[in-house]
């Protein structure tokens, strides 16, 4: 199965769609530009939202659901919205055979069906903050898509607050940011950057946007996160007001977030490799994979027999695992499967760890096999690998984005390093959309953030282009 | 609160109403039919979810997601099914500010896009079965619409399975509807019957349609599921054979099957009185509310610490619970308050029960409070409490059902029946077309199903119209 993933070095872009079309987590669709989320891929996203609901549910949020179809004119309502998405809409003209008086646009997120809602559930101070989150299908016409990473169709969660001030709002907009960040870190073992984006770059209607961005194998930023700070600006398009406690109108503060089946796409291209699919041992909702071998039927009863009490062991550390007693393959071809599928641990036993009451143990993150495990602390031993997988697999990213960024001061220098190497660079930005522009025309690298850390933001410079003051340093990098 | 519910005598309709929105369960959309899915209302499709979820995985299934576009080529191949479904489509003819070439209908049920994928991959009989459901928003162009009940939107699962023969397709169909006949009784505690729907009344482009029946409290029917056996249907329209084990060619054979968020409706109808919400212990997020009752702050100072040791013995039997401790409002407005949202358990507790060491239990389902309880034992005594509440709802309906079903074998009686008590009747029918249009003409009764139960289905008779011979009695009824 190995060789149907063409190589990284040869073609990046290839050996990712290879991994997604082989391990099946998606399939191309018969509609333009949308995806077949397949079984495997959707395993994913499920351990993907049991851990971000607990995550949302844990600060307060409770999941709610509004319509997919947002009128035409509520659209319009928030200027720089509108702007920013009708474009890129889907339009139903015609329902129940007839063509419709006001069209309807399908939701390519939902601010305005949501603020008009909480027009209606908004009128004092006593009914802040709502803290609602959705689960969701987004429709945005896309005209270069790829799967998991830019797609017509996508799933994501869309968290949308109203507060009664700018404060409370803005803290809750920095609290699902860091939310993200562990989630990205702790389950997809996905270093993050955190920070702020640029005007140009902001969400369509909000103050400002913060993001999470990452580093993908190719060098490439996949911005993973985002979490806007709107203001007043949707509540004033939807004459959302309240009654203050000092028994004064005022506009309602909001803030909204969102992560889609894009991470599924992080995920892969983070950690997968020339054999397939790496998953981090959190999001796999099959960790384990015993392959028996035989070579005769009494062999196979015999072994078939000892997996009952490695099976059990497992089970006694609650590790959910697959045992692969099919009879048409052989123990090779399994293997490839399984590391195709970017299963963590396969424990491998044949007539010989019998002997040994022994099995082997494989991890899939460094494709190494430790030899006889004793049977009976198989499932504490499997148990331990996986905290070192996962964790193995952050260490590794982070070495490898570390690796990959340069402090980088002179303009013809940034441009050899965005063709060169690549990467993440650090650079000075005098804050000026000119410049901005200017280094995105010149390089296709574009500002993914400028970040909180300090260490990245170092001290005080010159702007790589203009040579005006900087504050300090910004993340540069082409992207997806 | 509870004087904003128009009492069930009164006006049934109303009452539904009532309780939906005054509960916050749902709320009306700016867009014609779509509803608002409130978090009160969302809890409860989270609960369903997941136990639904969980039987469908035992059974063997895996989720996967399929786009909500559907290109109207597809929508045409199966005759049958196109007729049934796209005069209630929506389509989309603008996509990326673009009229698109090809129209797209939003999925009215996915046989169409996903039996065209798995034209992709079934090539043998060893790739069956595809044992694979969806959750997904669906839309129906509908006319007259009632929140949860009938909407343009709604949240539903659909399963959608492959079989190498007719025989295991047909299996399938009714473990799934055994799946949702446990699920009804165990989990909403509303007693169903089982059935096969009449040709008239089965799913656009099935061999066959089975389904669960429930009464609702105005004695209606209300189709609380269906699963359909779709033969070689959507094979041959979608060109999916397979190699089977003696290497011919044939195409595969198929079930679908789906329940919605109309379930809550069910819910609702089902078990609600005059007060509000009654809901089952078993899909409550919420199970208990403690309401401390207190005068002074002192007192309250005292209440809420003792209520420290409620809290720690419904902890320890894993009992989700709110303490009821905001300060802005009586304690008789919060017992009706949580009333009105169906909590099955409230915890009323004051200095006079801390005088006994014990406290109060009332419970939603009979309105009856049992006093004294001592506080060491206050989790265990809850917890039987629950399964109480859960059985005693059951048996309400299961017993209000048999009180409204009717043996009738005269068809003026018949049309008397449904004109005055209403309920369930059970009358024979030769099985002809002609006599239930009739039946439905004259009194707007339906066949709700042809039951399995022998007890409901009796020996032989003569048809209520034409006095032709009748292998059984059918069910009858107004409908939903």
């Amino acid at each position: 199965m190995a060789q149907k993933i063409t190589p990284r070095d040869k073609d990046y872009s290839r050996w990712y769609t290879d991994i997604v079309l082989n391990a099946k987590l998606a399939d191309y669709s018969p509609v333009k530009g949308c995806m077949i989320i397949r079984p495997n891929g959707y395993a994913i996203w499920e351990k993907m939202q049991a851990a971000l609901d607990k995550m949302f549910k844990d600060t307060g949020h409770e999941n709610a659901y509004f319509p997919i179809m947002i009128p035409e004119s509520f659209m319009k309502k928030e200027a720089e919205h509108v702007e920013g998405f009708a474009p890129e809409c889907a339009i139903v003209t015609i329902g129940g055979g007839k063509t419709l008086e006001e069209r309807l646009y399908l939701r390519p997120t939902s601010e305005t069906i949501i603020w008009s809602t909480y027009a209606k559930w908004i009128q004092s101070y006593r009914d802040l903050p709502i803290l609602i989150n959705q689960w969701a299908n987004i429709i945005r016409w896309e005209m270069r898509t790829r799967l998991f990473l830019r797609t017509t169709e996508f799933l994501w969660q869309e968290g949308h607050t109203a507060h009664s001030n700018a404060a409370e709002a803005e803290e809750e907009t920095m609290r699902m940011l860091d939310v993200y960040e562990t989630f990205a870190e702790e389950f997809i073992a996905l270093p993050v950057i955190k920070g702020k984006k640029t005007e140009a770059e902001k969400f369509a209607g909000a103050i400002y946007t913060v993001c999470i961005e990452a580093m993908m194998q190719d060098k490439k930023a996949l911005q993973s996160g985002t979490s806007h700070y709107l203001g007043q600006n949707f509540a004033k398009a939807f004459d959302v007001n309240f009654l203050n406690s000092k028994g004064e109108r005022e506009f309602a503060y909001a803030s909204s977030w969102g992560v889609s089946t894009r991470l599924i796409g992080a995920l892969i291209m983070a950690h997968s490799d020339d054999r397939g699919l790496v998953l981090p041992p959190k999001l796999a909702a099959t960790k384990v994979v015993i392959v028996p071998i035989w070579k005769s039927d009494e062999e196979k009863a015999t072994v078939l027999k000892y997996c009952e009490a490695i099976t059990l062991s497992l089970k006694d550390k609650v590790i959910p695992f697959k045992l692969d007693d099919r009879d048409q393959f052989k123990p090779g071809y399994k293997f490839s499967d399984w590391e195709m599928q970017g299963i963590p641990v396969r424990i491998e036993v044949g007539p010989k760890d019998i002997a040994k009451n022994a099995v082997v143990l494989f991890r899939r993150d460094t494709m190494k096999k430790e030899f006889d495990i004793p049977v009976e602390s198989v499932g504490e031993k499997v148990s331990e690998l996986l905290d070192l997988i996962q964790k193995n697999l952050f260490d590794r990213a982070l070495k490898f984005r570390k690796e990959n960024t340069f402090e980088v001061d002179d303009y013809e220098k940034f441009k050899e390093t965005v063709d060169g190497p690549g990467g993440f660079i650090l650079s000075h930005w005098c804050g000026s959309p000119e410049c901005e522009t200017k280094i995105k025309k010149d390089t296709k690298a574009t500002i993914r953030c400028i970040p909180f850390d300090e260490e990245l933001r170092g001290s005080k410079g010159k702007c790589l282009v203009c040579d005006k003051e900087s504050e300090g340093r910004v993340v540069f990098s082409k992207a997806y």
